[in-house]
């Protein structure tokens, strides 16, 4: 239904954009969600999008529909955007945006646009623009509500309706810091209701606060957050002063990105979203990861090459070489998909390696005496050969173990040495268990059949 | 650094558990937070977690662990708890929890814990109850704040703390409902500290309030809280009355169960995580989805062993068998991934399907040709026969464009009968391309070839 709305919508702006509606266009974005409105943008031309978006006339809703866009259309839009109006936008995004939208420009005009923007706004951006890419630092806003432990729950309650603190976005948790700036508690807006209006935040405080730094991966943080049910954490900095605050509606963004990641590079297509991205562009992302199939599919040519004799005296060999390759390449990507599901969502660790690949090698074992048994029946049923149901059945059993193990054990030596290990699974397990199975089998066969 | 931590939770509780060390254990288990003790659970055997469960005091925290074991845990550690516990348990439990403990239990348990506990508590389960499984009416909870339109600023901040809207989760937004219990409007804390005191909340609430209904699939629901970024969205019943409040926590609960269970599904493993059940449970459910596999590829060695007669003349020709099999279907898998991921995420609708597939047929054509010309040219440098080569690139090319578009036109396919499309993904589409490759490459090269 959200689909369905948001397709509506994209069918009434497509429309009029084609009859240069302008003022009903203008009067649409005025009105519309600009979340609704973003989703609009990937349906459109490269010079629509830049339209449309100049058609916005509010500087705070045309940064909030920017925060919504894919990289790739930000950049078009923004290319050919007045200077002023980039600054207008950046400085009416929340600053974990708005320093998104700089990283995004080449570094002359970034410097250009901070230069230009007003003086405390500038500062908020550029103290985010320290911390690193996929950063709890680089995904944190920097307005929160930090007390004095002394301070009691009334005069909390005043202080809340200050103009600093109403502007503040999240403003669900009161942060406790001592004189340091250390952050050493942590209330609700719930609780200060509740306790006796003179009681000192000390006194009635969580001390437990669980925090993240600003160098955590956000794909940790988004873990914790969702493992404690968190609305928002308190970032701290290396000397445990806090520093921000990373909200839950960021993290959504961060756990629905990863999971696309995930699964997309565990398809070899790449990290981005690339169905909406033109046929060329989408053609180069995913021509690689072919190649690692490519190259393993012209090794396993080379094997069998070498059994070209053995392949002529009994040409029903070759029968075979689909089924064994097939039951082998999907226990695989079966036993690299656990792996890396189990690894990314934190059920499983590295340490886990051998309890892990023992298991899947278990399991392929059974798995591959089973198919093994049914495949090698279908054969002898068909060949009347011994030999031969005997050879293809042992050849389905070694090669679904052996996926089983590398298929475990690949993404868990590419997380060992830093390497995501969503990449490792699709072409590359694939190809490393077309190349075994083949071997396998033929040199199980050519050994069998004495040929 | 959170994984480092459960962990060492875990070997700690583990080896007190092997000392029989109960008053630490329960002393451990007060102190730390319940979303931390319920990852311990999945590293110990069925005993021990009915045990340490059992150490645990606090009915309040029992009720926290269990709403976020697995559900197969819970299962063990039910089965053996006394009634009483269970019901002051489910008392404890924030109600959409609550329905979800209930509903794993046998009817007739079920209907003596609802008839043992507190007739208020027990009415607020039974209401949910009534929901179906995974929908907005199943995860949301029924506390939260609707007030009429007339009261102002002032009167809605002191009716915030009487006792009963004290106890609500959540209360971020405040709704507003007229005298049908109708939603016409929304505020949220932070607007009634900054109104003028005796300004009334239909003059500043805003009145574009997004709801979703009782029976909407919770993977929609998340969508739409995901997209607007909110902490909470509005509950209607068929008779657009407000019933209830889906909460962002839920909410990630839901997208990271999704995304969890279409990866697992993609790659033929069920659809909750297996590497933490035992290795005959895990095998059980991997065994029926290889099941597709294997009958793909004994059809494909039905059709190979129809050429038995070309292959015994010209053996080389199954040196080929699998680098076609792979290219074809590792673009099937690429093209089927970002269908499946693109219609869960809502980036691409069933009526884009002749797009979406003219589109995959474009790229699949395209890198078709690049590593069929590749693997011809291979072919041609290592055998010198032209129509050989010619067959063989020939086969890549086809093989890959067809990959594409089943790839692509399957899930969409399985999307439109309402089957759910990532388990169409994986095994399905891998066989169906194996046969059409093999079929492929042995016509052309059985008719260029002459044999």
């Amino acid at each position: 239904m959200l689909v369905e709305r948001n397709r509506i919508l994209t069918e009434t702006i497509k429309r009029l954009l084609r009859r240069g509606a302008d003022t009903r266009l203008t009067k649409i974005t005025s009105k519309v969600h600009a979340a609704d409105l973003s989703t609009v943008f990937q349906s459109l031309s490269a010079s629509n999008q830049r339209k449309l978006f100049q058609l916005i006339e509010d500087p705070e809703k045309k940064g909030f529909v920017i925060s919504e866009l894919d990289e790739d259309i930000i950049h078009e839009i923004i290319e050919t955007l007045p200077l002023e109006n980039l600054v207008e936008i950046v400085e009416e995004m929340p600053s974990d945006d708005g320093v998104a939208l700089i990283r995004m420009l080449p570094e002359d005009k970034a410097d250009t646009v901070l230069g230009m923007m007003k003086k405390d706004e500038a500062e908020d951006v550029e103290g985010l623009l320290r911390y690193e890419d996929d950063t709890a630092g680089s995904i944190m806003i920097p307005d929160f509500i930090a007390l004095k432990e002394d301070m009691t729950a009334q005069e909390v309650i005043v202080s809340l309706q200050t103009k600093e603190h109403l502007e503040v976005e999240m403003p669900f948790y009161i942060y406790v810091v001592d004189d340091h700036e250390h952050l050493v508690g942590v209330s609700s807006l719930r609780q200060l209701v509740v306790v006796p209006p003179l009681k000192a935040l000390k006194d009635f405080m969580a001390t437990d606060v669980i925090s993240v730094t600003t160098d955590m991966d956000q794909e940790e943080v988004a873990r914790i957050v969702a493992q404690y049910n968190f609305l928002a954490v308190p970032v701290v900095d290396e000397n445990k002063r806090m520093v921000g605050l990373v909200t839950v509606d960021d993290v959504i963004d961060v756990l629905r990105e990863e999971a696309t990641e995930d699964i997309l590079k565990m398809a070899g297509v790449g990290e981005e979203f690339i169905e909406t991205k033109s046929i060329v562009r989408s053609t180069r992302i995913r021509l690689p990861w072919l190649f690692a199939s490519c190259i393993g599919g012209l090794i396993a040519s080379v094997i069998i090459g070498h059994f070209q004799a053995s392949l002529s005296k009994m040409a029903y060999l070759a029968a075979f070489i689909p089924v064994i390759m097939g039951m082998g390449g999907n226990i695989g990507i079966q036993s690299s998909t656990i792996v890396v599901r189990g690894l990314a969502t934190g059920r499983l660790h590295i340490r886990d390696i051998w309890l892990s690949m023992s298991k899947e090698i278990a399991i392929g074992f059974i798995l591959g005496i089973f198919y093994g048994l049914l495949v090698g029946i279908v054969a002898q049923l068909r060949y009347d050969r011994e030999m031969l149901a005997l050879s293809v059945g042992l050849a389905v059993a070694c090669s679904m173990t052996l996926a089983a193990l590398s298929g475990s054990f690949m993404p868990m030596l590419f997380a060992r040495i830093n390497i995501d290990p969503a990449v490792a699974t699709g072409p590359f397990v694939t190809t490393a268990i077309d190349i075994l199975s083949v071997t396998f089998y033929f040199v199980i066969a050519t050994s069998l059949l004495g040929i």
